[in-house]
Formats: C-alpha cells, structure tokens, sequence
C-alpha cells in the first residue's frame, strides 16, 4: 500500500517539522471562536451531561458557577440537568485540556503557535496540585484560584510573553527530555526551565513587587506547571497531520471518563470510541483502586507526539511514580512504543537510549499487527466530584478504538 | 585495623549527616577572616607565584586590578613578581573557589552553613560561561562583570536569602540528581531549580523592575551558575570530617593547575601533591589538546562528597560533555567509584542505579589496593591567560597523593 506509505510519512514529516512557540496567555473567548454563555468545553470524545462521570460533573457544575451562570452549585447542577448548557469536546475547538477539561469564555489560555504551519492550539492554565478543578474540585478554594489565574497570573504572562517575543518550545523539550521529563506525569525539569526563560520578562513587566512575588510563588509551587503548555504544544503539532488522505497515523487520543476516543488523519475529526479503562497505578495514602475513576483527559496529545509513556526511558523517576516498575525498566516502555511508531524525532532525544529519539507516528496497523497498546502516564481522579487527584498510573488505549479506525480509513480508500 | 575501621566509619557518618543551608551572600573581607588588602586565596594545595600557570597568574593580574591594588595589568604583574602579595590556598581559609580559584576582599561569597555541626564554608559567585576570570580572562569586560556581582547581584542574592530563611541544600540535590545533574560539568537542574525557589524572595527584596529583570537574565542565562554553591556545600560537608584520628578517608581534592593536592582526614591540613595532569576531555571548536592547561580549580570538593564524576551514571548527558563515552556507558564511572569508597548516600540517589546512593568516602586504602584512581569531570582552561575554557574533560586524581597520604596517616598512627 504505497499510497498509506506516503500518506503516513506526510503526517510524520509535518509532526516532525513542526515549530511551536508559546507566543501568548488570552482569555479563551477572545481567541477560541464559538464560546459564550453556557458553552463549556471539555476532555475527551463528545459525551452528553448524563454519561459524564462523577469529577466531570462536578467540574461542570464548578465552572458554571466561576462563569456566572449559576449562583451554586446545586443551582449549576440543575441547569446542566435540564439542557442549559452546550458541551463540546476541546478538540473540535483546537483545544486541549487536562483530566476534566474544562474550557469557558473567561479563562485564560496559553496559545502556542505552529510556526512551520501558521496553526494554533489552546489549553488552560494549570491550577497546581490537591484540590482542583481539573479532577473535579469545585469549592471556593478552587474557584477562587481560577479567579486567582484570571485575573492576576493570566495577564502578567501574556505581557511578559510579549516582551520576550515567546517562548520556542522544541529546544525547552528536548533540554527537558535530558533532565528526566517525560512531559506528562513529570514536568520538573520544564517547568522549572519555563519559569527561568520567562523571569527576567514576567520582572520587567508585572507592577508590584508582592504581586510579581505571588505569581513566581504560584508558578514554583507546581512542577506540572508545563504540563497545559505541553499539551497546547502537542496540539499544535499534531493538528497539520490531520486530514491527510490514507494517513493512517493517529493525530488525537483522548478520554472523558466514560470513554476512550482516537481520531486518525485520514479521517479528520471522525472519532473512534470505546469505553475508557481504570489505569494500573500507585495510589496516595488512604485511596485504593476502589476510589478511582474511569482515565479522563486530552492529556495522551502527548503521547500522541511520542513523549509521556513513549519517553518513558528518559524518565527513570517517573516510572515508580505511575507504577511502571523499576527506574531500570523504564526503557521497555519506550521499546515497546518503537514497535507501533513509523518514525523517531531526531530533535528530542534520549541520552539513557544512547540518545536515539522518541517513538513518532502512531501506525494503527502496526497496534493491530503487533498487538501493542499505547502506553498513556496519567493522573488518576477520585471518582465522585470535588476530591481531587488520588494517584498516578498507566492507562492503555483500548483495542477497539483501532479496530474502528482502520475499517474507517480502509473505507474511505475504497477497500473495505 | 579497627581504629582505622571506627575512624572512617566516623568520617563517613559526619558527611552524611550534614545538613548544609545556604545562607547568605556576603563580602569576602566580612566572613573570611585574615583577608585585606593584598591577600589573595588561590584554588588548590599552596603554590608560589613563579610556579602559577598561566591563567592563575592573569587571575592574580585581574583580581589585582579589580581590587584596586593596581592600575594595570602590567603594574600588577609587576607588583606580584616583586612579592607584594600574599598567597594562601583557599582550603585555608574554609572556601573554595572553582578553575583559578581567586577569593579576595571585595568579591561576595556564597555562605553554606552546615547546621548539622554549625560550620560554614564559602565560594565566590559564578560568573557564566565563556572569558571569565576562573579560567584566566582579566579585561575590562570580566572585571566589570566582577563589579556588578560586587554592586548588585551580591547584595540582592543575601537580601533574598534572609528574607526566605535560607535554601536547604541536601533536598535540592537530591531532586537535582534525579534531573540528570551531577553538579559539577552539569549543574542545569540545580541552577535551575535554585532560580525557582529564590525568585519569590528576589522579587519582594529587589527595587526596580529592571534591576530585577537584569538580575534574572544573569542566573537564567548560565546552565552553570549553581555549581559554586554545590562547591561551598561539599566544603561545608567535608570540614566535619577532618581531624579523626586514624581515618583514612579523603577530605579535599584539589587542583592548583601545577599540583594536585589530597588532604585525608587523619593528617587535617597537610597536603599531599604530586604533579597534576591535562584532563582528557572534549575540546571547543578551534581548540585542540595543545591549548590545554593542566587541570585546575578546587571543584574537586564535589567529587569528594560523592557528585561529579562520581554520580556519572545519573548524568548520561555530561558523559559526551566531558568526552566519557556513550551515554549508556556512564554508569561505568559510578561502578568503579564505588569500588574505592566506604559508603553509598542514602538520600543522593540515582534513577538510572534504581536508586543507589552515591559513592561517598573515598578511602585512600582502597584506592591503593586496587588502583582505580578517582573520576573528576573538570573544565578545561587554555593555558594562556585571558582566553578562558577551551574544553570540558576528566582527569585523574594522581596515584603519587594517596600513596604519599598512606604513609603520613601510617606514621601518625605508629605504624610506619
């Protein structure tokens, strides 16, 4: 099938060549057309209010109330009950979001550039750790930390990252991919390489020492910081392999909690679902696999573009941290990934593999010859609203999804 | 040999139960006493000024200079060939200094406090990369680096520093071996991680937001800039070791780009040198081994505590740096320091080990006995002075020292 060859080294070629640039912080209904009242973007596959699990709701009825849509919580819960708001995935809104995904008109949102394609992706703000809203927190300590990011942290790093001209992310990754990274479940290393570029600008630009001090407090205390930036990064350069005619590789893997959803080039934004697995993981003091939801996220865009658990071998830390085995194993994982991968990103490299690069170009018919799932690092949520996050795992792609998609894309040749 | 057994054993335990802080940022003539006008610590055991290298001698020229003890480059030639300064390694004075090692009154010191045993122990600051004074430079463009380190960068870091209590080191570390850092040719994760945890307390202390922005654009900009404090803290680390009775366990290593020196617990101050060697590294484009200096600087102090060339085998990307080999070969640094210490440190561990300790306590017995002489990943400086580095290497520390220290602790101990 030369013309799936073809097809398939077109969508590498421009995931490899990809420029993504952190270029601004806006208000996502300033930048991401179609928000507006009661228009709330979440994770994953689209899923209507009555399928959503337990955190999603609760973030649902979280955001409604930061929005202003409701007075309460209750008040929200009822809305959504009875239709009043729209749900749609982030990903048809060149969106991304981490765990619930909650995207709204007045959040902030970091917008990174394709410098190479001209195309840009949006995702959120991370709020930290603990109690947030991403994993259904929606008190008033979450909402206003929201308030928090609005209007204090999200204006301060657009003015800073106008000063600086933006902030190119290829060579952050790969100085990341040296330190340990892997851009999912660990973030250290760019976070604290993003808080250091940026610095110098966010001291130039932010009025108020305590102010400027309280927003470096915010950024230090989290080292998923760079998490929302990598997934706005992935989404940029995964966007211009879509649409590709015969392109068998996979452009979006994602989760709402009740199910798994992949969408393949060649045929753009049709999703293939299937229902979402509990991921195998490490839980935090006094939770157990019996709290855990169902996985949830856009998160896997990472993997997407072979970081996360494809580089799980430059991130020996990380895999204690999401049960993955011993730090010695880590590069099994990554090994593995090569398996269903057409390709490996020269730019990002990995010095524990002698510095060969990450595992590129998920083939749908190399998962289903090969049998070999995607391996996803992911957070793990409590499954009932406003608890948070309980531990850490790996979660597989199901097998169906690729089932799904290989008979959609052989379709659209005219094979099947 | 019991005694010498419980003495190591001793030795070994008070490293390990350090606990260093840094403190404060303050001038040298404040907290260093013995220093004034003319006095001028060098790195490395003692050493005459007819025997300097090239770069130390042009070290001396600029520290002259920038101090204000002569006019010019040639006048404080002069005045050095005539006598009219004083030389003292800076071992003697509890400081540490890296390449040529200039410590004199005005230049501000980091302070390392180990309040484990309420010692301190200081460096100077770290003045980035490229024609610096540590590798030999003296024009204006270094001494006016050196003032604006003196005027403002100094007194924002103490003021920092005091408003935040202190940066407790050993965790730090220990996150930064877990980034890739062995924390002397690679120090990206700890300054980065250290910019991270001050920039709060730099932003509340710090008037004027350009004056801020400068002073994070200088430690944003040098992947280097932590590795003095890493120098001050294995100083801090090692002093409480010194002076037991019959441990033959290394206290200092060191480098005046004539000799190496050694200093063992059991002999306290005495020196033990031998003629210091060309690392064998990797060079600059443009520069070959014929621009080399012999190795230099007092930064050894970290291979004494178990980092640098020691944790090789969490620093897969340093190994190409210093011209160790592949990435995966790294590890084979580490194996074979530990075949010449006493202990592992349990809380500096390596991922990539799955978790092994460093190696820590060097036994000059062991390193007789089997004749594997430590690993010190060093920087290399052109042998002229005002060049700077030209390249990055290992070099080995001189058999000659050890078998030299054997027979002094032998002798103090009645037996030789």
């Amino acid at each position: 099938m030369e013309k799936i060859e073809n097809a398939n080294a077109e969508s590498l070629r421009r995931m490899l060549h990809a420029d993504p640039v952190l270029v601004d912080v806006q208000p996502a209904g300033k930048v991401i057309k179609g928000l507006g009242e009661g228009v709330i973007l979440h994770s994953g596959p689209p899923i209507a209010w009555e399928r959503m699990c337990g955190p999603m709701q609760g973030a649902v009825c979280g955001i409604a109330v930061f929005e202003g849509w409701a007075d309460n919580l209750r008040q929200a819960q009822n809305a959504a009950a009875a239709g009043r708001f729209t749900f749609h995935p982030n990903h048809h809104f060149g969106a991304v979001g981490p765990m619930t995904g909650m995207t709204t008109v007045s959040q902030p949102v970091f917008i990174v550039e394709n410098r190479a394609f001209g195309n840009r992706a949006f995702c959120t703000i991370n709020e930290g750790l603990g109690k947030v809203m991403r994993f259904g927190g929606n008190d008033a300590e979450v909402l206003n930390r929201l308030r928090w990011i609005a209007d204090v942290l999200g204006p301060a790093l657009s003015a800073a990252l106008r000063q600086c001209g933006g902030i190119p992310l290829k060579g952050l990754i790969a100085r990341g991919l040296a330190m340990g990274d892997e851009m999912h479940q660990r973030n250290v290393a760019c976070s604290s390489l993003f808080l250091r570029e940026i610095a110098p600008s966010l001291a130039a630009t932010v009025g108020g020492s305590k102010r400027l001090a309280e927003i470096f407090a915010f950024i230090a205390g989290n080292d998923q910081f760079f998490l929302n930036i990598a997934m706005a990064m992935a989404k940029a350069i995964t966007d211009p392999a879509k649409d590709i005619a015969g392109s068998t590789v996979i452009t979006s893997m994602c989760r709402n909690g009740a199910d798994f959803g992949v969408q393949v080039s060649a045929t753009g934004d049709d999703w293939f679902t299937a229902p979402v697995e509990v991921p195998t993981g490490m839980y935090f003091p006094g939770y157990s696999e019996r709290d855990a939801n169902p996985d949830m996220g856009d998160s896997a865009i990472v993997e997407t573009i072979g970081l996360g658990g494809f580089a799980m071998a430059t991130a020996p830390a990380v895999a204690g941290f999401v049960g993955g085995g011993a730090a010695s194993e880590a590069s099994q994982y990554t090994r593995a990934m090569y398996e269903i991968t057409i390709g490996r990103n020269p730019d990002w490299t990995m010095p524990n593999l002698d510095y060969a690069g990450v595992p590129t170009g998920i083939d749908i018919r190399k998962v289903l010859r090969t049998g070999i799932l995607p391996y996803i690092n992911t957070g793990i949520a409590h499954r009932e609203p406003g608890i948070g996050q309980v531990g850490a795992g790996i979660a597989r792609a199901p097998l169906a999804c690729f089932e799904q998609a290989l008979v959609a894309v052989a379709t659209s040749l005219g094979i099947a």
